[in-house]
């Protein structure tokens, strides 16, 4: 059979009837009208490999799990497993055309992948697609199953597994920094409050509190993480685990942590597994966090790096492209602004998590796939800008030593050093005196008759000023 | 010249040097640079047709303006517009590999269009590709521009064409709708306010509640629309306009209106153009007006077909699809679903568009690019979700006249019709003795003796309670 | 009778039954009860001015109508207006004691206002408080109403009336910084892009294109403050007017208007009026781009204000306050801190009355307090943080002249003004050249023989750069 | 001294000279050039309880480790700490007249504190008031301390004390719900997903879903409470320490411990606990994730209890006030529309302080006080609404068993219970053949002999449909 434009297809059918699907593809008919019905947001909204890979991992355990329980008989599990297999490995994403805009649950997602694995099967058996047997897609592939409760065990099962790839280039970058921040602890500089000249500060740190922001936020989303490792497998379709053999929610949540290496438990309340999401929005606020930490982080390289000549121009980054399609010569903070950009991207992901987490309603919410989407955005998001930021811009910072010296003599604010000595008020006077009459604050405190010489030359030491110190020191 | 892979490679310069490129493409060192420097968020965030096409319309007009102004030779400049408009109709859609998070001002996105227009215009003259001759992309297809002009400009030529796209989609909803409140004119069901029983309503007048919410919202839209319709073309690279010629902005604008059919306009301030986009936070603030009405609308639709039997079912939607993996039989709202799915996500966007358009600096906003996606994004999203709810759902919507007449029979606060008559006091009296004891309105008010049984019925008509009437009435 | 605590009270009574109030207070049994059930948000989300003086407002110009429709008795109308009008002036004030986080609907606010005006019109006709007699609150006051169009036709009066305070004090700043733009157009300075040196601009151009900002934002919000002055009136309990007169809706808001002194009109659809507050949305949004407008402003002041040694140093901005408890002598932008966190604080307020414009659901949307709280809240900070601003800060900023030359000649970017000339590749290499080499870019473009000095002095002239010109010029 | 109303009047002086203040009252030049310079936001942003305790907590631990490490005079310890002890319990909250909007890092309230406690102080010693003798408020109150470092103390201490106001607030809406679940563990009910009927599940079963959610927000809190104990106390103007005694930081959190009873310790990383407050994000996104769940459980509350007769009527709620000022005898679900309206309010504070959150800049923050505000309205509105809706919503929710007994009667889903029986393929037919023929389930089933009348009988039981089992069973 073909259809008018040649291209050949097969019969296949659900519980609405029958429907032509492409003949070289193996989905089936719930596929085929989610296809039809759902043409919202292509090409950018079709699921990726984090949630193909995360549905066949819970079709692979689920199938293996209904074996070894006697809901399937060992030869039908088999050949399911066998085909999950391939859709782990990515051999049939093109069987995945579905988008996020669909059904609020997942269901034809669910469906996709039941139609997928079950077509696969059957062909591996040398049976007729289509023609559910010796695998049907919902009393086979789906057994003990509903959507409600597959979908959002795959969503955390893609979230985790993405989050255990984001780990080590957000780390990258972190140790990177911490690098940076041994390197150049010998680096003193003005300090910046309020935009305002402050206090000596070394580099090593001002990078360091880039350092504990991130590992701040790292262990944020590792807690996050942990929380959404608790699974809705075997709620089915209401959370009660109807159609569900009594140890088949705990032995899949067991073979999905054997598949992945990465502990997974069913959850202890499937109620709440099913109806809400609020573990993927406690990981999208923790994500946050780190966006958080890295806009100011890149914020500070850039301030830090802006000029060349008109700005702070403490720090030098790498120059990696032309700036300007009209001023030659421009070098721009490019890597800093990617980031910052990305961080704008996961603030608004949160808010839509945030937003759709709310939404639920009695058994189910049926915001999963939007929550998924900007989930394993985010992270994605996240771990590349790291990535690139790390390679192409932390690597080379630098101090710009000769205009951070310049920039540490002229400073003012080292009159703070002299409060324990002569008092805020006096210190405050001398400062005043300094800046209103363009001096150093070394001729205004001695015209000022506050210090003698040898006072303020003990008193006032960059250096010293790193550091808390006992007053009688 | 031939890379590891045995890929065939040309050598491209800019002002960082050389730099190797795929032979079989058109772009140059710098979109080359980009690819290298900036792997974040593939595939989904490589730009797609609107912005190229917006780029290619730009850089046709600028040619056309320059041509005209005697800024460029005349060969030059059209050149430059053949190659341009293959840009636009989209041949050259692969030459466009760079993804939103780059520069914050788009630059590379700039260099991309200049290069390979450049290029693909030097092969229309039989010139050398990468030899920058007979077309540099500086400073002939660049000519008169700064990407802090450009991208802006195509930004916004962007987000005006798509909304012009999307008008038609939102109406066709709109006017499905419009048709249903005037055909359903007729049927009187209770209404609900704080989700408990009220007076009576028609749902036509409900549903022209709904037709009133997205007219609203295209209004708010469109208003928003015509202040996005000034651009930032002519400010060049901080908005003072050096080296373009002092009409170049301005006939731009105009050519730019010639080819879209759309009038446009150079911004009246170059340096708030350059530096802020706040028509892009307004136009993305109007369409969360239309995401919160679709909100509404897609809620109301699904409440009212709640049920089958156990849900209000006031309400018959098509049934599109199986509505789940282990129910069978089970018909769910899911255009509804897909619908309140991308209010969440625009909701989303808005708050990276909020919050990106607040962090301008100088002369310089350096978010354009994210800025430009999420809009972009929530004009397609919502296109799309309007047009697939108006062919798979609101086509469809008819009344459970059996289930409402049912409703409407049992109704309590048919009671307020008797306010004027007896007082509220006494009204309320007949409701609660007539919810304590089960009894009907009528029953209750006979029993307690308010009214009497004639009173009752000239008083207590729901076709009388839909609209307003004088006292004496 | 008094209670334990020897309080005198009286017993009041509603629907549910008698409830003892405080004996000097005008409320009734509805405030008395909401007193009880909603100690949420206490003493700060009691509602202010601005709501009970158009409650005020409304009850005045409901009995107006009311009584020229033979709606109400003369007499009776007369008392209410009597006893409004003290609410309007604020008299009443400390009769309103409950809170934003009560029912959905404002029920509770509408029934306060009612109970009050009825009392005092009570006791100013000699009656007896809480006899409901010769004024009943609900048959009376309320007349042809219901808290379903009450409160929100009284959200969007004091909304409107509150922007319209709000607008002399953004204009005043946008006066302040619209002749500062021409006090120091003299002024030309290093412009910035991405943070780095960018070509020359002036100072009064930098400061026009935060005036146009600050247009921008004004237009946009007058537009949606036109959307806002429809008014629910004359909707009662579901949108169909039942128990309204048909001219009650129209002629209140007549009134209304005459009141004050701003065109006010009824819905053109009642429905959409009560179910969802998308004008109020349409207003936050508008709002948030001022509050966006405002953040870029103030960001660029306290940059450009920066050091004073150490920073950018460009502008000098009023001292109005020792700047640390540590530091003597510092100085910090504090009028640019106090607005760009009133700026963060619009954008939460916005993210809630978006998120909560979207929770309608059929004949009602129960959300009108929060929302009207924040917007109104929004207005305030907004013209406040303006007004602060404005007399503390904007009045005294000044060009730090000394400062902008040496920046201005040390900027390498002017090389862009030789594009033209040479070309952008030649001119990239001047200024990469003199960048590396330390050079002025004079020295360096003689070094390489691109131009001779004659030329450079006549091509690179900053004034010149301020403005487009033609090629040939 | 007496001002033009008459006032009187005292001269106090900080760095900046002298300026008059109130005579009755403590507070000095600092906080009076703050009420000057800072009229945003009255009367709703004046700082309450939780900030002035935790600033006079501070205040004296600060003073007891002074005194202890001999940084301060034993006598001007004892001094500070009784008059310290005077704000902490409340005493002197009417000289705490500043509002949030005011210097970003909080140094006006800052010094608030330190003006009023050395006034007290010096008054207490018998000294005379302004004049900073025996106790200064810079050189004594301030030791060791900037606002920088005190300011986000205080708030880290403000948000930990409030926390742990919070809990049992919650805690108690958690228990009461908890024991519903257990009361009404007997009533099984209709399932619905996408508000569609679905497989019956228990009432106790639904209920305790939301204590799952509570049980899970409560553990997201709690843990980013932990993380909020790490105060900057010790890192003064920019992190180093300067001016301070190295175990200063260390042994006043450990006094703030003894004072509290809460452990706080000094930051691992002062520097970032200046310049970012990702503890403070943390613990707002953790609060989203209780308004999350407040809201799903709110809105299942109203929607099971909607009607009363057009609705779904399945849960019974208390009648708490009359609930229509136009239709009586209606009741509404206002203590849930009050928790939605906070939850939508806990929202866009959370969006204010991610926001916020992300706009360091080099050493310092300066968005703490807007930031500490919205994360302690968020907490007590919280705890309010979880108060609110326990003593006057959840405690008296009650199943309507006739209602649910119907609707569990009518509901076609339990058809599921087949598939394992007979397939899903025919159990789809049996559930579609009864709703379109308005069949019983069991009619339809034996209508097309898919069952005998035994087998449905003892398959479809809906208390087995509850739990999950063995398909053998």
């Amino acid at each position: 059979m073909a259809d008018s434009n040649g291209a050949r297809k097969r019969t296949e059918s659900d519980s609405m009837g029958t429907i032509d699907v492409p003949a070289d593809h193996y989905w089936g008919a719930q596929t085929e009208r989610s296809l039809h019905n759902f043409d919202i947001g292509r090409p950018t909204f079709v699921w990726g490999r984090p949630m193909i890979k995360a549905l066949g991992t819970l079709k692979k355990a689920a199938a293996q799990a209904n074996g070894q329980l006697g809901e399937l008989p060992e030869d039908i599990a088999g050949l399911i497993v066998k085909a999950a297999d391939e859709v782990i490995k990515g051999k049939l994403d093109d069987e995945f055309p579905l988008v996020v805009f669909q059904t609020g649950s997942g269901t034809q997602s669910n469906m996709n992948s039941n139609e997928v694995i079950a077509n696969r099967a059957i062909e591996l058996a040398g049976g007729t697609i289509g023609s559910k047997t010796p695998v049907h897609p919902n009393d086979h592939v789906n057994r003990g199953q509903s959507s409600n409760d597959t979908f959002p065990t795959a969503m955390h099962v893609a979230v985790v597994c993405e989050l255990a790839e984001m780990y080590p280039r957000v780390e990258r970058l972190r140790n990177t920094l911490d690098a940076k921040a041994t390197q150049y602890n010998d680096v003193i500089m003005p300090g910046r409050t309020h935009l305002q000249d402050a206090t000596p500060i070394r580099l090593g740190q001002v990078i360091s509190g880039w350092v504990a922001q991130i590992d701040f936020a790292l262990d944020a989303i590792r807690h996050a993480d942990s929380q959404a490792r608790e699974l809705a497998i075997g709620g089915t379709a209401v959370g009660t685990g109807l159609n569900a053999h009594p140890d088949f929610g705990p032995l899949t949540a067991q073979k999905i942590s054997e598949q992945t290496g990465i502990e997974f438990t069913q959850a202890k309340n499937l109620f709440a597994a099913l109806s809400a999401h609020d573990a993927l929005v406690l990981v999208s606020g923790s994500l946050r966090v780190l966006a958080d930490a890295l806009m100011k982080i890149a914020n500070d390289v850039r301030w830090y790096a802006s000029g060349p000549r008109d700005g702070l121009g403490e720090l030098l980054i790498p120059e990696n492209e032309p700036g300007s399609s009209i001023m030659p010569g421009k070098v721009n903070p490019t890597q800093c602004e990617a980031m910052t950009m990305v961080a704008t991207k996961v603030f608004g992901n949160d808010a839509t998590v945030g937003f759709a987490g709310s939404q639920g309603n009695f058994q189910l919410n049926v915001f999963k796939p939007v929550m998924a989407w900007c989930v394993l955005e985010s992270i994605k998001l996240l771990g590349d800008t790291c990535e690139s930021f790390d390679k192409h811009c932390a690597y080379g910072i630098e101090p710009n030593r000769e205009k951070i010296d310049h920039d540490l003599s002229i400073n003012l604010m080292q009159v703070t050093a002299l409060n324990r000595h002569i008092g805020y008020d006096k210190a405050s006077k001398i400062a005043k005196n300094a800046h209103h009459k363009g001096l150093s604050l070394r001729q205004s405190a001695l015209e000022l008759g506050f210090v003698s010489a040898e006072q303020f030359d003990a008193w006032v030491v960059p250096a010293d000023m790193t550091h808390p110190s006992a007053a009688k020191d």
